[in-house]
C-alpha cells in the first residue's frame, strides 16, 4: 500500500466512528430513555476522545508528508484536501483548550437553557464571557496569525472570508428591509390556520411529503423529536420531525427542511462513502438543500396546490377554503422575534444582525455586558420593533452558548445559494411548476443530485455552486425570486 | 494519581466505548433501516478495532505490573482481576487470528442460515470446519497448555471447567430422563391455546409484565425484535419482544425472561458502574436470572392465576376456562426438535446434547462430518424420537456458526442456579406465593437485588451464587423443583 491508500484506510476507520458518535446523537434525540443522560455524557466523551486521537494522530502528518499529490485523481486530491485542513486544525487547538472548551459549552447550554426559561440574561452573562474567551484563543490558535472570526468560519463554510460574506449581506440588507417595508406597509392581516390536525394524520403526511421529495426509506427513517434534525451520511441518514396539533404545516416543512439535509447525504455516490469527500461541503451548501426543498419547492404556488388537495383528502374540510388561501397562508410575511420561525423575507434579517454581533464579539469590539443593548438596538433598526424580553432576542438561540460562533451566517448563505441552484433548475427544467402541481419534484431533486448532491465535497462549496449553476454566487436571483414571489402575493 | 486511578480511568473509557458498540448491535435489531447494513458492518468493525487495540494496551501491562494489590479493597481487587483477565486472554490470541476468526464468523453466519433454510448440512460443514478449526487455534493460545475447551468456557462461565460441568450434567441427566418419561408415559395431550391476540393488546401486555417485575423503564425501553434480547449496561438497559399473533405466552414469557437479564444490569450499584464490577458476573449467573424470573416466578401457580386475569381483563373470554387451565397451558411439557421451545423438562437434556458434541469437537475426538450423526443418535437416546431433518436438529442454533463454542452449558448453569437462588429466596420469603398471586413480585425482585444482582462481577460465579443462598451450589434444589412442580400438575 501507497502513503496514500494507508491514509485512507486510517480514515475510512475514522468516518465510521463519526458515523457512530453521530448515531448515538440521534439515539439521545430520539429513543434514549431519560435516565441515561449522565451516562450518555461519558459514552460521547469517550468517542470523543478517540475521534480527537484519531484526528490528532502523528502518523497522518507522515503520511501527508509522504504523498506525491501530482500522481492523484480529482477525488483523490479532493480527499487530501479534507483531512489535511482537519488535521491541521485538529492539532493547531492544545489539547488542553479543546478539552476546556468542551467542559464548559457542555456546562453552558443547560445555564442558557435556565436563562432563557428565566428571561435573565446576566445569569448566562459571566458564562457567555468565558465561552467567548475560550474561542478566541482557540480563533487564535487555529488562525495562525489571520483573523479570528474567518478561522472560526472555517469549520462551518470553509474557503471563505467574514469580509465576503459581509459584503455579501451588505448588499442584500437593503433590498429586503425595502421589501418588508412595502408588505407590512399594506397593513393587511395574513390568513393563519386555526383547528386540531391529529397526530396520526401529520405523521402520515409527513412520510408521504418525505417520499414526495426522493427520502430513500430503506437507507433511513423518521421519527419524532423536540428539535428537528437530520443525522448520518451514506446509507444511514435519519431524520426527524416534530407535530404541533394546531399548526401541520410545522410538521410538514420540517419534514421537507430536514429531506433536503438528508437527500443531499443520501445522494453522494457511493464510491465516496466512509471518505471526506462523502459528506456534504459545507454548512451553506447543505442548508442550500433544506432551504430549496422546503421554501422554493415546498411553498410554491404550484406544490402548495397539490399539498392542499392531500390535506383535504385527509382531514375533509380544514377550514382553508382553497389552494390559494392555502398557499398565502404557507407564505405569510409577519414579523416576529423568533428566527426559527420567521419567514423568507425576515430570515437572512435575523442572520445579518446575528452575524455582525458575533463577528463584534470575536474580534474584541463588542463586550458581552453590551450585547443585549446591541441587540435590541439593531433589531429595532431592522425589524422596527423593541424586542421586549430576552428570551425573544439575544437569549433565543443556543449556538453562542455552545461555542457555535461563525456558524449563523451559514443560514443566509444557504438561501442564497439556494437562490442560485433555483434559478439554474428552472432555466433547465421550464415545465417544473407543472410537475410540482402534482406532486412531482422528481425533475428539480434529480437535476439537484445531478448537479450538486453526488459530489459531495469534491470541491469547495463555491465551486460546488458555480459547477451545479454555470455561474458565480451571487445574491441577485434569491432576492429576485423574494422579490417576484411576495410582489404577487401581496399584490405589490 | 496512582497506577490503581491510572488504570481504572483508561478503563472507564474503554467500558462506555463498549456501551456505545452494545447500543449499535441494539440499534441494528430494531430500528436500523436495512438499507444500511454494509455500512453498519464497517461501523461495527471500527469500534471493534478500537476496542480490541485498547484491550491489548500495552500500558494496561504496565499499571498491572506497577499496582500493589495488597493496599486495594475487595472492589478494586474484583475490578483488578477482571481487568487482569481480559487483558491476559486479549494479549494471548495473534491480532492475525482474531482477525481471521471474525471474517470468517460473519461470513459463516449467512451461510449458516441458508443451509438451515435449505435443510442442507453439507452446505455449512465446510465453513464449521473452518469455524472448528481456527477456535481451536485461539484455544490453544489462550490456553497456555491447560484445556482447550476450558479456554473457551471462560469466556463466558470463568472459573469452572468443563470437567466439573459434566459431571454437574451427569448427575442430573437420569433424573431428569426419568421425569420426562414418567410424563409422557401418561400419554396424555396437554391443553393448548387458540385463537388471535391483537398485537397492541400483547405490546401492553408486556410493558405491565415488565413493570411488575421491576423493570425500570426510566432507564430501559421495549422494542420488538425477531430474537427477543436484553442489551446494555447502568442506566441504559434495554429489552426487546416478540409478538405471535396465536401465541400471547410467547411475548409475556419472552419479557420476563429479559426483564430478569435486564433487572441484574439495572440493579447492579451504582458506584460500579462502568467498571468491570459493573456488569453481570457470567452467563451462567445471568441466565439464573432471566431464568428464574421467567420461569420459577413466571411460570409458577401463584403468578399465572394473576396473568390469568389480567388476560381476561384485556381479552375477555380467550378460550381458557380458568386460572388452572392457563397455568397447565405454559407448563404443557411436549417432546420437542427444538430447544428455543422446549419446555422446563427438556431444556436441560437439549444443552447436555450440545455441550456434549461441542466438547467432542474441540477435542479433537468428533468430526464435523461425523456431527449430524452424532447428533441425532444421541437426540432418539435421550428424547426417544428421531430428527426427521437438520433444521430440526444440528442446523438449528446459531451459536456455533459464529464461533459460540463453551457457551451453550451456561444455559443449563443459568436453571441450576436459578434452583438454587429460588430454594433460599422461598426459605426466606415464606409467604411468596401470597404476593405472586397478586402480581407483586417485589419481594422476589427485591430479595434477587439484595442478594446477587447488586454486586455485578464482584465475586466469581460459584461465589456469587453462594453469597446469595449461603451454600454450595447444586443441581438437587432444581431437580427436586422440577420433580415438585411438575408432579403435582401431572398428578405423577
Amino acid at each position: 500500500m501507497g502513503a496514500y491508500e494507508e491514509l485512507m484506510a486510517f480514515q475510512r476507520v475514522t468516518e465510521a466512528l463519526a458515523q457512530v458518535s453521530g448515531r448515538l446523537g440521534w439515539d439521545q434525540e430520539t429513543v434514549m430513555p431519560r435516565g441515561a443522560a449522565r451516562q450518555r455524557g461519558e459514552e460521547m466523551a469517550a468517542m470523543e476522545e478517540v475521534l480527537h486521537a484519531r484526528r490528532t494522530d502523528p502518523r497522518i502528518g507522515d503520511w501527508l508528508a509522504a504523498i506525491d499529490e501530482a500522481a492523484l485523481d480529482d477525488t483523490a486530491r479532493a480527499n487530501l484536501r479534507l483531512i489535511r485542513r482537519s488535521w491541521e486544525r485538529a492539532t493547531r487547538v492544545p489539547a488542553a483548550l479543546a478539552t476546556e472548551i468542551a467542559r464548559v459549552t457542555s456546562l453552558a447550554q443547560g445555564i442558557w437553557a435556565e436563562a432563557r426559561r428565566e428571561d435573565d440574561f446576566a445569569r448566562f452573562a459571566p458564562t457567555l464571557e468565558t465561552v467567548v474567551r475560550l474561542k478566541r484563543e482557540e480563533a487564535a490558535a487555529l488562525a495562525d496569525g489571520g483573523d479570528l472570526y474567518d478561522a472560526l468560519l472555517e469549520d462551518y463554510e470553509p474557503e471563505t472570508s467574514a469580509a465576503e460574506i459581509a459584503a455579501l449581506f451588505d448588499a442584500m440588507r437593503p433590498r429586503l428591509v425595502a421589501l418588508r417595508e412595502r408588505i407590512l406597509g399594506l397593513e393587511r392581516t395574513p390568513p393563519a390556520l386555526s383547528g386540531h390536525f391529529d397526530e396520526a394524520g401529520q405523521m402520515q403526511l409527513s412520510r408521504e411529503m418525505a417520499e414526495a421529495f426522493g427520502y430513500d426509506f430503506s437507507r433511513g427513517r423518521i421519527d419524532k423529536a423536540v428539535h428537528p434534525f437530520s443525522s448520518g451520511s451514506g446509507d444511514d441518514v435519519r431524520i426527524t420531525t416534530r407535530t404541533v396539533t394546531h399548526d401541520p404545516f410545522n410538521c410538514i416543512y420540517s419534514t421537507i427542511h430536514e429531506v433536503g439535509h438528508a437527500a443531499y447525504e443520501q445522494n453522494i455516490a457511493p464510491e465516496h462513502h466512509l471518505t471526506p469527500v462523502g459528506r456534504g461541503v459545507s454548512m451553506g451548501v447543505h442548508e442550500s438543500q433544506s432551504r430549496s426543498y422546503e421554501n422554493q419547492l415546498g411553498r410554491s404556488r404550484a406544490f402548495t396546490g397539490w399539498l392542499y388537495g392531500r390535506m383535504r383528502a385527509l382531514w375533509g374540510d380544514f377550514g382553508v377554503a382553497d389552494a390559494d388561501a392555502s398557499y398565502a397562508i404557507v407564505n405569510r410575511v409577519v414579523p416576529g422575534f423568533i428566527r426559527t420561525e420567521a419567514d423568507e423575507v425576515h430570515y437572512n434579517l435575523h442572520i445579518f444582525l446575528r452575524f455582525d454581533l458575533e463577528r463584534a464579539l470575536i474580534a474584541g469590539r463588542l463586550e458581552v455586558a453590551d450585547l443585549p443593548e446591541a441587540w435590541n438596538a439593531r433589531f429595532r433598526e431592522d425589524f422596527g420593533v423593541a424586542v421586549d424580553r430576552p428570551s425573544h432576542g439575544v437569549l433565543q438561540d443556543v449556538h453562542w452558548s455552545v461555542g457555535l460562533f461563525g456558524y449563523f451566517p451559514t443560514y443566509a448563505l444557504g438561501n442564497v445559494y439556494a437562490g442560485c441552484l433555483m434559478a439554474a433548475l428552472r432555466r433547465d427544467v421550464p415545465d417544473l411548476d407543472a410537475h410540482l402541481a402534482r406532486g412531482d419534484t422528481r425533475p428539480a431533486t434529480a437535476w439537484m443530485a445531478e448537479h450538486l448532491q453526488r459530489f459531495g465535497g469534491l470541491r469547495t462549496p463555491r465551486e460546488t455552486i458555480r459547477h451545479a449553476t454555470g455561474a458565480e454566487p451571487s445574491e441577485a436571483p434569491l432576492l429576485d425570486y423574494l422579490e417576484a414571489k411576495f410582489g404577487e402575493l401581496y399584490g405589490l
